[in-house]
């Protein structure tokens, strides 16, 4: 018998690393196919870190090396820092030089009218490296929506996040170079009841209030200042608190322990005790859930983004695995069962990555146009909804065809998958996103009407029934509110399908519709059959790579 | 304004412990309920210890403290040790005296007809509690049916893997008092194409083999033996490889690394060298996937007890939570989205305990009874496929009910959730069930009516449409190996309401029959409306503990 060398590996698949996350994208190529030389340079840059070994490394180290907290320093005097892995410090460098806390601002302040897209785009390709670092550039980004409503702080805070550099220095704003922006809500007793918050705001003149009580998942620990939630005489009131005052001065906000969290773990989420925390209030007293909604609606879009592009990564992984593995002679791309159960993943997929983008699309349109106002007012909860819901199937689905080595660690799908929950469990369950929609559509059935116009109008000769099934749905729902996710659904599902049709994707959008919009009961993927041509509908959103 | 003492802690949930996991699941109960006293004592006994939080404690503390690999001693010796965590030896300690591994062989060898439904509830309970020291019982129980092949091995080891004694000693399977097995198959150019597996065996006289090779994945491997996949020239072969020989010699297994898992974490699970190990044949030279199947396929009942158990332990952490966390002063179980939510999961995890306790029966009926062999030969893939595929959705969302807490390691969810997709990726692919079920019912399609026939008796007025259904999928899948999945799921669906029906379960099962067959595509759970009694249900499956 011939000796056979098993230190010569064979049959295993290559990794998916050197290539444009941009270029290998059919669909955002599509989606982003009306922008300008600039821009498309910007994303190929991108695309090309997003998918180099390099930053692929830097990721994997920073979330094998999560933060750790340094309440004191070695003299034992308290310090409240966390430390970050070098990788962290660097993915953090490279995304805010691209941009991802501060271009929706700048392309405002140029009176761009599609920085929101432009910005998912980025924020797209960068989400599949990695998710835990962009965290901070979300709530920055997001924070800015709500320091608008407040212009003195404005004027003051806003052009401190805009200046595209990485500045990790604990000391005061003043003294950096640019600002990120954490956020502070929930407390032991209370996540998504305002009412219930106890962390308490007593004013002290100048404008300026002292807040004392504590907070139980602070995102952004070292992020130069948070938005927080706080209790005056007049309601929950929302609060800017610096982490440190002028001259460097500490501002009380101690953190008591980092959180052991399953996914994100490139990131750091604190228990922290606010102990007398100078702060500004942004908005109205009273009205802190108004100021919080802005910056919470922006953090949504990015949700949505990340559930997606994790997706995406995921199943190109998955595609990629099963286009060079062999079982039993055959590439297993050209098992008839594998090539369907992919591509009735890749529908989903395609079909979040298009919901998100179109979601981004109408924030860049609500100010000037209704329909897009509304869309963005009414859909970015049942965007989210869909996204995330989806999410951990998708990726257990891809990870199995990944085979054993997709459930190792050093596989960027355990950490997708890790990932998922946390855009449901910690970014707004789906359970809240169901009962805002509902809640917005009692308020202004009006805006339901122009959704479902908008809906309508790529959807051809399925638009009536569809319609009709929305309309159904919406009724039940204005009933009975444990009927709110069916709502939900059916119209993440419906505005799907429309935005595949209107960016044209044939068959797969033909695909999309017939099984999810009025199809059978289905409790796992592999559904499609034989109705539809699996290898074009794939090939088409995963071109081959050689 | 009043001072809030922030240090004390309200409105969150106690932590699920100190119950009896066996008295809390009334559906468990029922499965149980033809059962002698002193099999209800067994159960009782292990309900207790495994919500107790002594048992919970060792859990977590097993799975925070994974094993490490130990390849050489400090005198530079090659000793190709793991060491596990103490709290990992008392789980086994304990499972092991509760017969996880051996039970059913006693009760086989005593003439009684149930063994493996006993062991099964015995199974479920513990898999809630954790599953990664489960799996080298798994494998020795599984390996005792491959062992049965070969009465002379049968003789001499199974005896000593049923003494109930926990020796994780390093030495000689002769000198200890218990011993477990394990199981080499994957190599890194072939999992499931057992033709492509290198590793090779050359027979060295008296019936002795010695093989040359690696395993990439190789379990348990501090086990005492091995089944192992070899070739021979007449193809591939199983055998029996013994970590140690005669006087503790070393059988040079050389552990490479350890993998570092997603979840299953409190396991081992090496990359392995096999430099010219002793083993012995089992079963046919050139058959080693008829004896390998044997190990498999009672293994692929505990991986569906597996599914099943940690989704049932995840929904019961999230009842639990919901009623006693309150959100805007109700609690949330109160709220009619939420009990619309867990309701709808609840019948998908009542579905896959009855679904995989039905499965027990079969095994424990195979040889008297020609429908219940039909029902085990046709439907373990079936069983284990739906149980594996909708575990991450499940669980995921029973995180999501219980909110940031829920998303950190201290809670048993994000183990839940991580052991989830192994099930899948590592104990057999959903396309590898489907596929299989499809060839052996073009091998023998006579056992398609018999298994309808079964499922009919209990379906009532649903009986017919439901047969029409599965006949159409079942003739697609004939015609189309893409078809594979769909005909898997609907058989899967269609035996779960079967036999929730025949447990008389009620509303229960009209619920999951009415959703499920035949029913509309949905993504995400929720779905349910105000047609069913949702508290009714939830509470059925859910009682309230005080």
């Amino acid at each position: 018998m011939a000796t056979t060398n098993h230190h010569r590996v064979t049959n295993q698949t290559p990794p998916l690393s050197g290539f444009n996350a941009f270029r290998l994208n059919p669909l955002l190529l599509q989606i982003a196919s009306s922008s300008n030389a600039e821009t498309l340079k910007d994303f190929d840059q991108i695309g090309r870190y997003s998918l180099s070994s390099e930053a692929q490394e830097l990721a994997e180290m920073a979330n094998r090396n999560p933060p750790q907290l340094k309440a004191h320093d070695r003299y034992g005097r308290r310090v409240d820092q966390v430390e970050f892995h070098p990788s962290y410090h660097a993915l953090m460098r490279r995304s805010m030089s691209y941009g991802i806390g501060s271009s929706v601002w700048e392309d405002a302040a140029r009176g761009n009218n599609n920085g929101h897209l432009k910005r998912a785009v980025r924020f797209f390709m960068l989400a599949g490296l990695d998710t835990g670092h962009l965290s901070s550039l979300s709530s920055t980004n997001g924070a800015v929506a709500a320091l608008m409503t407040a212009p003195h702080l404005a004027k003051e805070w806003v052009p401190r996040v805009t200046t595209r550099k990485y500045d990790s220095a604990h000391k005061s704003p003043v003294d950096k170079s640019c600002l990120t922006i954490g956020m502070g809500i929930t407390e032991k007793q209370a996540g998504t009841d305002f009412t219930a918050l106890t962390t308490r705001a007593e004013t002290v003149g100048n404008g300026l209030f002292r807040l004392t009580g504590h907070k139980w998942f602070l995102s952004s620990p070292m992020a130069d200042a948070f938005l927080m939630l706080a209790r005056t005489p007049n309601g929950t009131s929302c609060f800017l608190v610096p982490r440190f005052l002028a001259d460097d001065e500490h501002n009380h906000i101690n953190l008591v322990g980092l959180k052991d969290v399953l996914g994100n773990r490139s990131a750091a989420t604190a228990e922290a005790e606010i102990n007398g925390s100078i702060a500004q209030m942004i908005g109205r007293d009273g009205e802190g859930s108004r100021a919080i909604h802005e910056m919470q609606t922006l953090m949504r879009l990015d949700s949505a983004l990340i559930s997606s592009a994790i997706m995406h990564s995921s199943l190109s992984e998955a595609v990629h695995h099963v286009r060079h593995r062999k079982v039993g002679g055959r590439l297993l791309i050209e098992q008839p069962l594998m090539r369907a159960v992919l591509t009735d993943i890749a529908l989903d997929v395609a079909a979040s990555a298009a919901l998100s983008m179109r979601l981004a699309r109408a924030f860049d349109g609500a100010r000037s146009n209704d329909t897009e106002g509304a869309f963005a007012h009414v859909m970015t909860p049942v965007v989210k909804y869909l996204t995330s819901k989806i999410a951990p199937a998708v990726i257990a689905e891809a990870m199995e065809a990944t085979g054993g080595n997709g459930y190792v660690e050093s596989s960027v799908l355990p950490r997708h998958y890790r990932e998922a929950p946390h855009q449901s469990v910690l970014e707004g369950s789906g359970n809240m996103m169901a009962l805002e929609v509902c809640r917005v559509l009692k308020r202004t059935p009006e805006l339901f009407d122009v959704i479902l116009k908008d809906i309508e109008a790529n959807l051809g000769d399925r638009a009536r029934n569809t319609s009709s099934v929305l309309r159904a749905a919406f009724d039940l729902a204005q009933d009975d509110e444990s009927a709110a996710r069916i709502l939900v659904e059916q119209l993440a599902i419906a505005a799907a399908a429309s935005e595949l049709y209107r960016l044209e994707t044939g068959v797969l959008a033909d695909a999309y519709a017939d099984t999810r919009l009025g199809g059978n009961w289905r409790a796992s993927y592999g559904m499609l059959g034989k109705r539809f041509d699996n290898q074009t509908i794939l090939d088409a959103l995963y071109p081959p790579v050689t």
